[in-house]
């Protein structure tokens, strides 16, 4: 790591925002939104510090590491990234992150209540897009008084939200942080929530959806959850941290047990996951990341950057398959035709789409100068207003 | 393709060997062994034009076209290599095809009826591994007269079949050509497979194997077909193939139903493969692939190499995720350290795994002069007998 070591951030712990409605992208409308949220280091006067981060499928609100009330830290999702001392430093920006529309970790989704009925809504919850969750976290941002964004970052899914801010609230954010990420998923990976989806769909404790009461569809979802973590890894990393290898066992049992190592810790992943994550959210994040399509409604993609305010960063990896850099050189061309601000780069791994979790040292090197230099930004503020 | 266009070849039509009993490699027996095979054109009197065809997971013994009983043509898996003026020239050899051990096309299978019971076999089936298919095939040709085989052909688990037939079986086999395949199934692979074999393994149906008396367990079944497929095509043939298109709408559903024409054709896929394959046999044939380790029992794989007199010929396909042309590389590698006579190509396509299927032409402008060359062949088989 780059980072120096040092203690968890001052940070709010978890917090919870409740909206009154929200107008969604397909119609409709929820009320009584909460947002679970939390912040990290402070706002600084002139307001200039706030950076957004975004989190990805499996993600929540808990980006950095905290105190625990029993005095213990408890660890964030992207603690390598986020931080005092980190590339997203907490003692100099002020960093928000909030669990995502549709979400199962504090914020509204499929598993809340559905005030009309007093039941979970299950699958009768609306499906939400990227769009949504973006203007989720743009009302949260009014709540709390934080009118604008030095930055707004994410990786993954994160990135499609990041990618959606630019453009739905360009006078609001200074930069586009966008890591290992597309601007339209393609069939390859649409294929692969298909079949995550039908795992789920599938299991008999699935009910409709309506299984808050009862069992839950923790082989679907586990299943589900082994697919995707095929594809978070390379073949080079899966060849190089398992191989072929036995777990606990010299020769092949010949029977239908798990062997391999690489079995075993796609069971284990699947374990872990169901103990947090709900089927539902599941369905609903993987149904927003196919429908996603930054472009969708141009006849040209370089068109919705023309004029863009925003400065853009795109990160890629060189051995990620399921969000392959040349989806982000597609958007890096649309851009640079227009002329708007972009910086692109794709770092060596060998680590496959996780890498984004996995290499602090590659992304902070480009990503920590990118967001120390806002000279542009404050120009074109003073110019804008 | 490069081939005439002819008739169907002079075919057997299929047949059924029965074999008293097999030994098999993970230890144990298997008496009554049916084998279901079929054979195309006719066997020289010199007895050197003999063709082994061995299939895939999902194949059959049906290779090549032959005439139905109601007159019309019944399709083979393979016809674009295996006919009158094809790469594999039934007119000029004898091609002989089965179905595998463990397979559920005629062959005994988990589906079989298990004698000491009287009841299908289920779980309580042995597991087969690619050397028992071998083994299988050889007792099929000693009995039905073709002592040597002038090539042993494969793609993907049938390359599996024609390497152990060159390494168990080296003085019966002329050539072997292995095609899409690899020497060792890589993590990566296995982990497909153990996601496959976990939607089975846990559909309400599947009742611990013992499900032909009631219903099948298709989800699961399908489930696992969906994720082959993804992994038998490639991300550049999926984008050109569906891209985001969506099927018979114009704008997105907003609900949980097949949207996407990649996840109308997935499911396609898997609804078309329950009505002929059967999941134990899914699971055998998976396993089997899973456990092949072509060198396992050497300290370095040149070893099982040296004085081989088989002649190799591999081809791998650029965009071959599943069997990634570094593993036939590395085999091919080992193969000239200690000078054995391989030759290799790998043919540039679109079409990932699936090219084996897909890419006649280039395929048989190699294969073909591969194939009709055998002098070298002759040579040894004067020398050494």
């Amino acid at each position: 790591m780059t980072a120096m070591t040092a203690g968890p951030a001052l940070a709010s712990g978890p917090r919870t925002l409740r909206l009154r409605s929200v107008e969604l992208a397909g119609g409709g409308r929820l009320d009584d939104v909460e947002v679970a949220y939390e912040t990290y280091g402070e706002l600084a006067e002139d307001g200039d510090n706030a950076v957004l981060v975004c989190h990805a499928l499996s993600g929540d609100a808990h980006v950095a590491a905290s105190d625990a009330d029993d005095g213990t830290t408890r660890p964030g999702w992207w603690d390598v990234m986020v931080g005092p001392g980190k590339a997203i430093d907490t003692e100099r920006y002020f960093v928000i992150c909030s669990n995502v529309l549709g979400g199962c970790s504090g914020t509204t989704g499929p598993g809340s209540t559905d005030s009309e009925t007093g039941e979970p809504f299950g699958l009768k919850f609306p499906l939400v897009t990227i769009e949504d969750m973006v203007d989720v976290q743009a009302a949260l941002l009014d709540a709390i008084g934080v009118p604008r964004l030095r930055a707004v970052v994410g990786g993954s899914m994160g990135g499609m939200q990041a990618l959606s801010w630019a453009l739905r609230y360009p006078e609001r954010v200074g930069s586009c942080i966008g890591i290992a990420t597309t601007w339209r998923l393609g069939a390859q990976a649409i294929a692969f929530n298909e079949v995550g989806r039908t795992a789920i769909l599938g299991d008999p404790h699935f009910a409709g959806g309506d299984y808050y009461d009862g069992p839950r569809p923790e082989h679907g979802l586990a299943t589900a959850r082994m697919v995707g973590h095929i594809t978070y890894l390379s073949e080079e990393s899966m060849r190089a941290k398992f191989g072929r290898r036995l777990r606990e066992r010299d020769a092949h049992a010949f029977d239908f047990v798990t062997e391999f190592e690489v079995e075993s810790y796609l069971a284990y992943q699947g374990r872990k996951f169901v103990e947090r994550f709900d089927a539902n959210t599941y369905l609903y994040m993987t149904k927003a990341m196919d429908y996603f399509d930054l472009c969708a409604n141009a006849t040209d993609p370089s068109e919705v950057f023309a004029w863009s305010p925003v400065r853009f960063l795109l990160l890629t990896f060189t051995s990620d398959w399921l969000f392959p850099t040349y989806q982000s050189r597609e958007i890096v061309g649309a851009m640079q035709r227009v002329g708007a601000d972009v910086t692109f780069a794709e770092i060596e791994s060998p680590y496959g789409h996780d890498a984004f979790l996995l290499e602090p040292e590659a992304q902070a090197e480009v990503m920590a100068p990118f967001l120390g230099s806002l000279d542009g930004w404050r120009a074109r503020r003073e110019v804008s207003s």
